[in-house]
């Protein structure tokens, strides 16, 4: 018998049919006798539902009013989530954030979790009753009910599944696990059995988009497995651990990449002046996220710095950094569209000081013009032309054999 | 400076529209200088459309996880309030029940409230702030979330009213206030000024369906002014108080009529053996609601009971009768259709036993037929052919003076 947390994503309890499949799946697993706990997201849309009726009233909404607003969400699902379990003969009881004990900081609409009693979870798992838990919220310490971003509900079954000492988190998902690159794209992209908490954030970093990072992060810190499974196929799915089977790892497991990406340009006139931070802080005070930074030193004199950002922001970038010209002291020199972004992703290429030159190496003979390049103890990114991404993924793919099982 | 509870039912504020005409409202107020304190209900049909959803899954769903659904529709709503008035420029914040301090006892669906803890409000409103609580819901000692059953609301009105001694409780509906009897049916109804609580009950229970029963015993026991008043019309409404003005008090207030009553008769072949309170026992347990009891002897031996309900209960009341037949010992009479209930309600009545005569003389007058009568100290109801009850409701309106204000 093993403690189970299964946590099922908004499309995945969109309609009170798909409500009831889940309902099995549950069932089933409480009928080999595990411990559950489920964690639930907001039905289908029915967060942007709430987000619209909000800005029928204004554009900008009080955070705390709209923690308020979006928590019924998860309040919703989990309730028919009960209702059908109870109806199915499982004795099964919801909870909402605060009564599962899940304690945040008190930013609203970004909370993140600094507590998690588990008491009353648990208190009720003795009681052999499937306990369902609201994803995404939770309450600060002076008693206001907050939500945690993006994918909060990941975090809050990771969160539950350290409280209650778990011994596995399955994240019920619409795709069959990890893949070693998008399948849509590549063609011989396979599922990964296993990979490690760092190079799945790599690979949700890049935009994989599957698991929240913070969620992975928080699983990883706690050492809790995680699984990626599907709510619709019966697989084992990919399993995020710390370290997975070392004989058959491969140095790269996976290739992931990103659409619209643009290259900004800024030069000095004169010797660098010691702005460079206070750049990127204004461009952050915008909430313009820059990925990728190449610094270089132009005519041997005078500094140039250039980033990449997502193309929806670029209007509003050139626009801050033209505001705040003279002040940041800088000129500014060119941009580059169209542009995409291709990384490897491998715990083994820390100890393989030759993987990013394979990578290079390969995108010559492919005729693919790098742009830029940015590598960390587990991936290399590069940026390049938006029209040679997929081929360049599927070359990279091929380079490192992620098509052959490890 | 006053202290004013102000509640706003459902189709006050079905749509984003009608929240921002009932925060003007609000605001008005407040530019006064008023503490206020705003209760609401869900949005027009979100409480329907949640039931739906459950209904969806099955007939019978868990009152607990029913409560846990149908408490998120006055938290949607008391959100988008706040972040309504906040675009106005007010300093609004919006309250779960359980963040208001509303203790109930642990009955879901029908939750009784037990204590409400004011400091929570009391705080916000020292701090300027405009106290926005979701109405209706409330928690269990046990930590559970509950909610009042209908016209919960009002009670929480009520509740918050009592806890923060506010001066006065304001119910705002569809309607301008308590008329002396339905308008749509009686010409010269008007609208009263003051109604004493006992009066509104009366009225309330006789289907006047302004202000819930509980809610106005609740004022009554607390002494809260209360008083109902227009969501669309600026005027005084009604004020409900322990006792109004006696000098041009009028012994008859108003006529308050309910159509479909169905009057079951039952009879004893033996001397009367016991079985009355047995027989409204059985009808009790299954949710069979009986108004009007009157017990006759026939042939001057046999025992008879006639009893009034509502026709939408003839078919269950019939079946649980003639089920119970044998134990019960009875031999079933009859029944009639097609009837109606009429009443003339007023405090002052208890000093005027006058008033039930001139009303069957005047009904008599109009040759309308008395099947059932019932009277209390405040009331006096009787049933007629459902045809009448128009023109009987008219004629007592007249009978009584009702027309002419006090």
């Amino acid at each position: 018998m093993s403690k189970i947390v299964m946590k099922f994503g908004g499309t995945s309890v969109g309609t009170t049919e798909k409500i009831a499949n889940v309902a099995k799946r549950i069932s089933r697993e409480k009928e080999k006798g595990h411990d559950i706990v489920v964690v639930v997201s907001a039905m289908g849309k029915a967060t942007d539902e709430l987000v619209n009726l909000a800005n029928e009233i204004t554009e900008n909404p009080s955070k705390r009013e709209m923690d308020m607003l979006l928590s019924t969400g998860e309040q919703v699902t989990m309730a028919l989530l009960a209702i059908q379990l109870n109806a199915l003969g499982l004795n099964a009881v919801s909870l909402t954030g605060w009564q599962a004990g899940l304690v945040t900081d008190n930013v609203h609409k970004n909370a993140r979790v600094e507590k998690l009693d588990g008491s009353n979870i648990s208190n009720l798992l003795n009681e052999d009753k499937v306990v369902i838990v609201a994803g995404f919220q939770g309450i600060s310490n002076s008693g206001e009910i907050t939500t945690l971003g993006r994918g909060g509900s990941d975090t809050t079954a990771v969160a539950i599944a350290v409280a209650i000492e778990a011994d596995i988190c399955d994240i019920y998902t619409d795709v069959e696990g990890v893949f070693t690159s998008d399948p849509r794209y590549v063609t011989n992209a396979r599922k990964l059995e296993q990979l490690e908490y760092d190079e799945m954030l790599e690979l949700a970093n890049l935009g994989a988009g599957i698991l929240h990072p913070r969620a992975v992060e928080f699983a990883k810190n706690y050492k809790i497995p995680l699984r990626v499974r599907s709510s619709y196929v019966e697989n084992e799915g990919t399993i995020l651990k710390e370290e997975v089977d070392v004989e058959n790892n491969l140095v790269v497991r996976g290739v992931a990449f990103e659409s619209d990406i643009v290259r900004l340009t800024i030069e000095y006139d004169v010797p660098f002046n010691g702005s460079l931070a206070s750049i990127f802080t204004t461009l952050a005070n915008n909430h313009i996220n820059v990925d990728i930074i190449v610094q270089s030193i132009v005519d041997g004199v005078r500094p140039a710095v250039s980033f990449s950002i997502k193309k929806e922001s670029l209007a509003e970038a050139i626009t801050v950094l033209e505001t705040h010209k003279k002040t940041l002291g800088f000129t500014f020199a060119d941009f580059e569209v169209g542009l995409a972004k291709v990384s490897i992703v491998g715990s083994g290429m820390v100890s393989n000081p030759g993987v990013a030159a394979q990578m290079f190496d390969r995108l010559r003979k492919e005729n693919i013009p790098v742009k830029m390049v940015s590598t960390s103890e587990i991936k290399v990114s590069v940026v390049i032309p938006q029209a040679d991404m997929i081929p360049a993924a599927n070359a990279l793919h091929d380079e490192f054999d992620l098509a052959i099982k490890q």
